[in-house]
């Protein structure tokens, strides 16, 4: 017997970033995030309970995984099978049409369709926030990709208490997301190793302690359409993070030169007065976050930089839905 | 009646490094910093007291210069005059054989090289630390290039008790500087004007609390020849420094592409076993220390690296001394 669910989640591009844990297993973070869901990205899983399985299996872009990748969709599996009280393995089969591994977030929309799809063949019929705490568990910033629109994780303090909500629906601010992807190679440190490691950095306390400031200037702004503040705020946050990555022991440097040449040119466009603004996660590409009037002129003006080997384009995107 | 004096130092490289002030018009600095003389690099300063002048004038690199810069040297010839009693003007022609205002502190090898032509051409006789205080007032890590060797300049709290001195002899141990040369073009932002901001980064109070413990490993680590924690203690300083300037107000960004570029070279050639180590002052270029015994084959490295355009070379240097 078999019983199956198709789910597709968006990746999110985080303005006040998600870095070090305060419980490293339940994954409950540092400092609450706001993020933006990535329409035109996705991840598409199908997840199927099947009597005949005798062991949970996992296809990733039509590649069969084992080992830790296999291990960590168990683990959500588990969960699920426990909620739902049954016994049942599954077969997971998984796609992206977006580079994995690179700084996209694709471990976000990943566990966010996982746990949509896992839950739904399973026979759950999770609430928003249930789903959302179920995501955060497999990835941490899996929690934002869970509701639409712009997104905030209230960081909470347990199991229960920590998970994501939409504060403002995807229509009210029409934002674009152009990411210059400039390596498509698989970065050396994954996040999740990377979070174990904030705290040795001296920066990462005040990181945190400042974080519900960062946050309440980047809600307004995002509720106030104010992109000069935006644009300014989600900067220093990326760049507080990238400090706390850069002091840590042994230190994590995700910027390459072309990082640094996108930087640089976004700045110097903001002060000419060409709306955009940059925000980078555990990777070396580069979000440059612009109102949707100037994404094609950010689009091409990327291209034109040394180094940029792509330019990936999203607008805000929708909540992690069911298919078929 | 005319009354000259000439006078030689060398700039310096800061292992642990000054940013951020406690008096800024005194420059009383935030922290400690620990630096070492650049042997082969050095400014030469002639300081003529000439009662036929009705203003100081200074010349450097053969121009004229007037304005800000003439009005800062001034401020050390007035100073000078003061402690000797007179009231004369003074000819001041400098000059350096190495690139001005691109990283490579050419202040501190300026003010240093004035304080010491300026006192002896007003007839005083100052001591090392009277020197370095003197120095100081022109440019914070000018005391620095007062004493010669390894050189820390202990921060204090007054005017009287902020000044530098050896704390172990060149000969100690024989280190070289690569500098990797990205950019000879001025710096946006100097020193002078991004010390006041350092305050307006959320991070810049926990690099201060946590100098004495930087300052610790780095003598410690000099004094007992040991490269590999050397190496450590300055690449973490010099990111916790650049980590303060981005995240300033408004941001600092003194890396280029190239910049980032020797970074990653030199932490993977240091992890394949080869001992170098990267520290940056507040601009694009990258001092790349290492055991003399390397050096000939590390900036034969650095100059294979793109964006490289020259690299400069020099070894432990003496301190501030007249000449002729």
């Amino acid at each position: 017997m078999t019983k199956s669910a198709t789910a597709i989640a968006h990746p999110n591009i985080a303005f006040i970033k998600y870095w070090g844990n305060r419980d490293h297993a339940l994954r409950i973070p540092a400092n609450g995030s706001i993020s933006m869901n990535l329409s035109g990205l996705e991840t598409k899983t199908t997840v199927t309970f099947d009597t005949t399985l005798d062991s949970d299996t996992l296809t990733l872009n039509e590649n069969p995984v084992t080992g830790p990748g296999l291990e960590r969709v168990s683990q959500m599996l588990a969960r699920v099978r426990d909620m739902a009280g049954i016994s049942t393995y599954a077969r997971v089969v998984s796609g992206n049409n977006f580079p994995t591994g690179s700084g996209i977030a694709s471990s976000a929309a990943a566990f966010a369709a996982l746990a949509l799809a896992s839950s739904s063949a399973a026979g759950l019929n999770l609430e928003e926030k249930e789903l959302s705490i179920l995501a955060r568990t497999g990835s941490g910033s899996a929690s934002r990709s869970v509701p639409g629109g712009f997104v905030e994780w209230l960081p909470g303090d347990s199991h229960e208490t920590s998970f994501a909500r939409t504060f403002a629906p995807l229509e009210s601010w029409p934002l674009a997301d152009c990411v210059a992807v400039v390596s498509q190679a698989h970065k050396a440190v994954g996040s999740t190793g990377g979070h174990t490691l904030a705290d040795t950095s001296p920066f990462q306390s005040v990181r945190v302690q400042d974080a519900p400031r960062r946050l309440e200037i980047c809600r307004r702004a995002i509720l106030e359409k104010d992109f000069s503040t935006f644009a300014e705020i989600i900067e220093l946050d990326s760049n507080m993070m990238h400090a706390v990555m850069q002091t840590s022991t042994p230190p994590l440097m995700y910027w390459q030169p072309a990082t640094l040449a996108v930087m640089s040119a976004v700045q110097a466009w903001r002060k000419s007065g060409f709306p955009a603004a940059y925000t980078i996660d555990a990777g070396p590409n580069v979000h440059v976050i612009c109102p949707e009037g100037f994404q094609q002129q950010t689009a091409q003006r990327l291209k034109e930089i040394p180094g940029v080997l792509q330019v990936l384009q999203a607008t805000c995107g929708g909540p992690a839905h069911l298919v078929e």
